[in-house]
């Protein structure tokens, strides 16, 4: 094998194992979204079932907690009625419970199902939090235009960071909001103003009227940024979110 | 409050707990079987996601372990590939996977993962005892007859034991099977043969041709036992179960 030979390999490995790398870390980021969303969806099915179940023996207690961890921590830490202590401020209601008793076995098997689910939502929190350092390390600029979580669903839906890169600013705007696009398109009803990206507070939290205006301001630093994170090029996050929220302000006073 | 009163309110008491102890029999055995048919979709669901997530590692294992709980173990045990002993018939297929390598924050969250959802199928298992043991208490004849966890879904379907047992044993017989009830009812192609009850070896092993009168004997003798259960009758499972045996096989005798 002469040298010629030898470099072509080598950089044909090595073109082969970065290719790899980037395709894992796209990859790593799309399975652990879909993870998490899929958690999200079976913790409720399964919590659907343990109020029914628990239901029997307290049916009040859906109405009390209706968030489903603070529903959780009764369960598990009380099981029976009975046992919740007198200074709680459940105590009245159990004890005043139109709800049946139910044996030991019951019981038992009620509340280790409860923590089954609980152990779920705590796999859930812990797998959310390395999803965030993945998405950091791929796109930190894009992350800190929009937040790592809102960039993770943005790759999913797509499918890979070079195609996110890709699309135009106005697309990445009403993304997942694709039912509300087509009936636009199909019906002429007014266009959807944003889509995954709604969940960012600056559009969330914004009054109505503004929230079309800041969509579309945010989702064009969002597609310089993830062009940037893209081609690997350097961090400018910080000045494209300082340059975003003043526009927003901007634009603020414009209007009042 | 003179005598008369007393026993009509005490009548009336007892009456009620009766009732509520009756209800509540149904009702557990209603919500364990849907529990555990929840928990069957939703450990699917995770296990898909599961094994995208460890399939970035060895994606081979897909192939290899179709089964869940076993796909489980090698992933719980060994995490990473280069963990799977020498010894192991999958240590080979470990070293030569395609699969790329993971950092271990991510290995551990994976492993962690695929803990919760074995925590789940274990979780199941005990639940189907339970269900078999509650069932088994409700209607005995029932369950000599056709087997715990059919009885508890039929009762799930309608609803509750009374009116299961009010039910002619022809609508047992397809009971589960309404689709292909309409579809014969509206397009004329051929009725049902078996519901729910096709899960009954008696059914499912045998000849496909067979299978109609065998379902159509088995929904009878059913039918009587889910009667004497619901009136408290005497237990005479035992009798049903060998006159259903005895039926199938002089049928199959007439039939060679």
């Amino acid at each position: 094998m002469d040298l010629k030979q030898l470099r072509e390999k080598t950089i044909k490995k090595t073109r082969e194992q970065v290719k790899e790398k980037l395709l894992q870390k796209d990859r790593l980021i799309i399975n652990l979204t879909r993870t998490i969303s899929t958690i999200d969806k079976t913790t409720n099915l399964l919590f659907e079932q343990l109020r029914e179940l628990y239901g029997l023996h307290f049916p009040e207690l859906s109405r009390l907690r209706k968030n489903i961890d603070q529903y959780l921590e009764i369960v598990v830490n009380y099981g029976k009625r009975e046992n919740i202590p007198e200074e709680h401020e459940l105590k009245q209601k159990a004890k005043e419970s139109a709800g049946v008793e139910l044996g030991e076995k019951e019981m038992k098997a009620i509340i280790s199902f409860a923590e089954k689910i609980k152990a779920l939502r705590e796999e859930r929190k812990k797998l959310e939090k390395l999803l965030e350092e993945k998405v950091k390390e791929l796109t930190p600029n894009a992350c800190e235009v929009a937040g790592p979580l809102i960039v993770a669903k943005l790759i999913t839906e797509v499918g890979s960071l070079k195609k996110l890169a890709e699309l135009p600013s106005s697309t990445i705007q009403v993304m997942g909001a694709e039912k509300a696009l087509f009936a636009h398109l199909k019906k002429g009803v007014k266009p959807p103003k944003h889509g995954i990206i709604f969940q960012h507070p600056l559009i969330h939290k914004a009054p109505k009227k503004q929230r079309g205006p800041i969509a579309r301001k945010l989702a064009s630093k969002l597609s310089i940024a993830l062009k940037v994170d893209y081609f690997k090029g350097e961090f400018i996050g910080d000045k494209l979110k300082k340059e975003l929220e003043e526009e927003i302000k901007t634009h603020k006073i414009r209007k009042t």
